[in-house]
């Protein structure tokens, strides 16, 4: 393990998963690193725990009401700021720090995270819509600041191990595995009549509402794409998708000499958090230790587009222009939202997202990211015309 | 593709398999290699062709008779130094260059190769005895003089690929894949009976008649695991073996983090041919692409020690002490032959092998290698204890 002083971090998104991970480990490795910030949305009671755990010295929480709360709750533990809104979220981010994990979740997390980057700290990913939405803004803003984009998600994190040590001029493809979601075997007609339930089985990763269905339409895989066409700065055409449903290989990358590295492991979000932490090192973890002979079998498949048509939509958006990205991303959330509420058939997830990027290609209008707010109209013209189509149709199909 | 003045290869071997390869990637990319030496044995005319096509400045071959006849063929075409024997594959080996490519097959490659460390050149290993025989020897060697030795099979070429860029006090386990040989699903009772047909009969590689018995006994991943704990500097214990019949995964590391990097690929040696001329650069090489959906399926199990016992010897000979591996190569490469002459049944390759290893662990000495002359000894001592043993037994079993 490396030695050194205490690395300084902020946790924004501190409650969730991956933020709850973070500290997990921050814990495990009490003389590397040292929690300076946290922010969460309303789980106040988590939160006021890991303040008294951790000790950080600025805080931040959704809202004034709930900082009040949190500042009565802790007493004298409370730390020297507690912030509330968008304006505690960006003091935190931009908080004496070394190291901040970005693990809000939906468009919130963008301010922040770009802040954190303008401030020049090594930046760990794992709000996937900062990089959906606003890929190509962040992009231009990490080139001219020089900050490190450590990815924390598996599949990105496992290119970003693959890439290590090898020069961006011999890497002919990056290849994403994608487990496939619970209607990988199962025909168009069967798909069309699948439940919410159905869809909430994901066969490999326990994860949130939203982002299982994503797994089921494979948008969550086209969002990746997405994000993994910024962050390594890699042509689409370039950017490929493997089926595996073991979820065991987590991508792999292919260079000019026809080689292939592959990032493999069990399902466990604590390794691509301490990549993200220790690159280029890496943590003595306490996991459980891949055994292939035990695993068996990796199984991989041509991904189907016709049955998962979300898959394509993504490659067509960045193909469109800047701002398709969060278009899509947008319809996608109003849609898979109609979806779990009822309101429209599995289909209609797909059909509304290639509804709303079609009225967004063929619309007029300058579609380059100039700043947040150019991301913001994006995301907003698109949720207003999902609903709209939503309401119009009542199907979504 | 990197750029620069084009490097200067010796080629020890050039006409057996690995060396036709890399004369193949070097004629592939003429503006990159220049050929200033090349050393074979006794075939001549495709020596000579070598010669014409890449005009290098040294030349040996096996016998005085042979260099004598290549002049004669060669004509005004003759290169300035034509050598043979020893002394003139030792001449070529520190010929002018940048990279020796040691191809050699046997104990033969092993003088030249450590001349051409000691010489300051980049070594690319596909004489796998160098490091079996002499890897305690050749390990001090390339530390005092900083060469490097750059592997040249798919497994330990694996290795070195996802190692690239890894600190080492993070690898926690070098993991070696097999492809398991004809003999992996047979009972034991079917593998006493195997014929010599049956054993030559390898699912993935074509490769000599040697090599491919040694597969079928795993006594060529016991080898490669002694190859390994020297190349990378590996405690035993840390190395493993996993069996994958189709040969895509060509071997694994894990991380003290728990991930693991693989290196996949469609068999074709100029992949780790590539990656010695030009670590920490790649070749774009045209080579076939892995699709893995179009391989489907990779599978993993368990060695069967007991079906195949070399794979244990090799462990047996590191735990021993520095000559034993030696020791071990020898009693098998006479094992080998007598088995592929129809002497002895394919179970009694792993009972001399064992027999003599034994032999030499209860014998009494020195087994430390300090020069060239321990291992001869240690060579000469199992090949004659084998071949007693043999004729002794009749069956060696």
């Amino acid at each position: 393990m490396p030695s050194g002083a205490r690395r300084r971090l902020v946790v924004l998104g501190s409650t969730g998963s991956i933020g709850e991970q973070t500290l997990a480990v921050a814990a495990e490795f009490p003389d590397r690193y040292e929690v300076t910030g946290l922010a969460a949305g309303r789980n106040l009671e988590k939160l006021a725990e890991q303040v008294r755990r951790f000790r950080p010295s600025a805080v931040s929480t959704a809202d004034a009401a709930g900082a009040e709360a949190l500042r009565a709750r802790l007493g004298a533990d409370a730390p020297a700021f507690i912030g509330s809104g968008a304006d505690g979220l960006e003091r935190v981010a931009v908080h004496d720090a070394d190291f901040v994990m970005a693990a809000l979740v939906g468009a919130l997390g963008l301010r922040p995270t770009l802040a954190a980057i303008r401030a020049g700290r090594d930046i760990g990913l794992a709000n996937k819509e900062v990089m959906v939405t606003a890929g190509a803004l962040v992009q231009r803003e990490v080139a001219a600041r020089g900050g490190r984009l450590l990815p924390v998600d598996s599949e990105h994190s496992a290119i970003f191990q693959c890439l290590a040590g090898q020069h961006p001029g011999d890497v002919a493809r990056l290849i994403l595995t994608a487990s496939g979601g619970p209607f990988r075997t199962w025909d168009e007609s069967r798909i069309a009549r699948a439940t919410v339930k159905q869809a909430l089985d994901h066969p490999n990763w326990d994860m949130g509402p939203k982002i299982t269905i994503d797994s089921a339409t494979l948008m969550n895989k086209g969002l990746e794409v997405i994000e993994a066409r910024w962050l390594f700065d890699m042509p689409p055409k370039r950017i490929d998708v493997v089926v595996h449903p073991q979820s065991i290989v987590h991508s792999l990358v292919e260079f000019t000499d026809g080689s292939v590295l592959a990032q493999l492991g069990l399902p466990d979000m604590r390794g691509p958090i301490a990549v993200a932490l220790e690159y280029p090192r890496r943590l003595p973890l306490e996991v459980e230790r891949l055994d292939l002979a035990a695993v068996g079998r990796l199984d991989f498949e041509t991904p189907d587009t016709k049955r998962f048509p979300c898959l394509d939509l993504a490659f067509a958006a960045l193909a469109a222009d800047e701002a398709a990205p969060a278009v899509l991303n947008a319809a996608n959330e109003i849609a898979v939202a109609a979806f779990l509420a009822g309101e429209i058939p599995f289909p209609g997830i797909a059909a509304t997202n290639a509804a709303v990027l079609d009225a967004h290609v063929s619309g007029a209008g300058d579609r380059r990211l100039r700043d947040l707010d150019d991301v913001a109209e994006a995301d907003a013209w698109a949720r207003s015309h999902a609903l709209e189509r939503l309401g119009a149709s009542g199907t979504g199909g």
